[in-house]
């Protein structure tokens, strides 16, 4: 772990950190409480499409999971954002594609088409991501004493990179996902493989209205889901209208699979 | 309030009281913190079909609000149940019906006609027990100073029961239902109509797997609730395998709209 940098504020250390890839660095940043003294949980926090590392949802779950739970969190930028944004232009036109889908109504911005560099860039993406959480766990677990249960929570984005992750990661224990749907999407059918596989309790939400995807898709991927333990939390509006109070949600579930009493 | 019994168990007081309407007596519990001084939120509990005012779940409950949020809670027997259950051989016979409608798989349960003595029974019973809970939140309220906000909980036939009592009294501020679909079941159009009535805010609980009605049917239901803020929490399994760790989820809910900060 390369420390980058590191502030305190109220109770809640921020570290700023490095994780070396064979290809790449990818910034990332660890909450925790001051003065650890032994193994505590980690929720590692994948955040959604143009978001980055310290988008305020992000910071708000990082910062909870240390002063609510006791626990670390963690947070990557994916591939192409955050401090990893190369070409502004493009970022820009990737946010307003985006914008343009979810302006299209519930369930109309998943017929939109990306591009064939789109859809490429969407599956290296999380090919990429993919990578990126195991090395960053492997980052974690070398700092000795500090990392005890594993959850990961990311939707949107954080669960297109997430899902195979945690699929592929026997290292993490539970995980909140959602805010996708097994249709409409780039390599549709590896992520319903890696949905399949899955075997670690899962809290999956959704959103009735989305715009970017069906209710069927949403709920066929709440079916292929191969956990015995699962839940889906379905709330009324739009793909970025998930109710603020579902955070105590998460927590309950992490609360519940990592620090079991 | 007719006290008839009063035992306290660990700080909690169950109080033993009769309620009664126009044409009949309804045997009532109300479980509460010992020394209340102020009015506090209290939660109505509406029991399932077979179960009564004290059956397991329905106890936990009561003890639960009253140790983990220092509210009150009362459970009442539906018609025909509990206490009041006089036919016996009837109501084992109504127990069996319910046991094959559950053996014959997921989704099957609610094609297997029930006669038109239980149907007109069905009607019969919802109708009088939304009366008999208003009946026992006018009692509650001429408890001077007790009752603070009301919240009402109650799956399967607790929410035949409830949803057309809280579309029905504005009293009621916030209710946890499910267990329950729109389709094939006596006077759905009335049943229908109350859903769309509500405005308050309710958590809708759904067993992914139910075996007395179909997925179509539970989301129609959540989709005619009128009420803004409205969740679905969806688990795998049968209709009596809610599971137990959802009661997080209820105090949450109520927490949340009985007592806000």
């Amino acid at each position: 772990m390369e420390v980058i940098s590191e502030v305190v504020e109220k109770g809640v250390v921020e570290r700023r950190f490095d994780v070396k890839t064979e290809d790449d660095t990818v910034p990332a940043i660890i909450w925790m409480p001051e003065n650890v003294t032994g193994p505590i949980p980690v929720i590692l926090i994948g955040h959604g499409g143009t978001q980055h590392k310290r988008s305020p949802n992000v910071l708000a779950l990082g910062r909870r999971a240390v002063r609510h739970l006791g626990y670390a969190a963690v947070a990557i930028d994916a591939p192409g954002h955050g401090e990893r944004v190369t070409d502004e232009a493009a970022a820009n036109e990737t946010r307003r594609h985006l914008e343009r889908r979810i302006a299209a109504g519930p369930g109309k911005g998943s017929v939109l088409d990306m591009t064939p560099e789109q859809t490429a860039a969407f599956a290296d993406r999380s090919a990429r991501g993919v990578i990126e959480w195991q090395t960053t766990v492997d980052a974690l677990e070398a700092e000795e004493g500090l990392i005890g249960r594993i959850g990961y929570w990311g939707l949107s984005m954080g669960t297109a990179i997430g899902l195979p992750f945690v699929a592929s990661e026997p290292r993490v224990r539970a995980a909140v996902l959602g805010l996708a749907g097994l249709s409409h999407r780039p390599a549709a059918a590896a992520f319903e493989q890696a949905a399949r596989r899955l075997t670690i309790p899962v809290l999956f939400m959704f959103q009735w209205d989305d715009e970017l995807m069906s209710r069927q898709s949403g709920m066929d991927l709440f079916d292929a889901l191969g956990s015995p333990d699962k839940a889906m939390h379905i709330h009324p509006g739009g793909h970025i209208a998930t109710p603020l109070y579902e955070r105590d949600a998460y927590e309950a579930f992490f609360k519940r699979h990592l620090a079991p009493s």
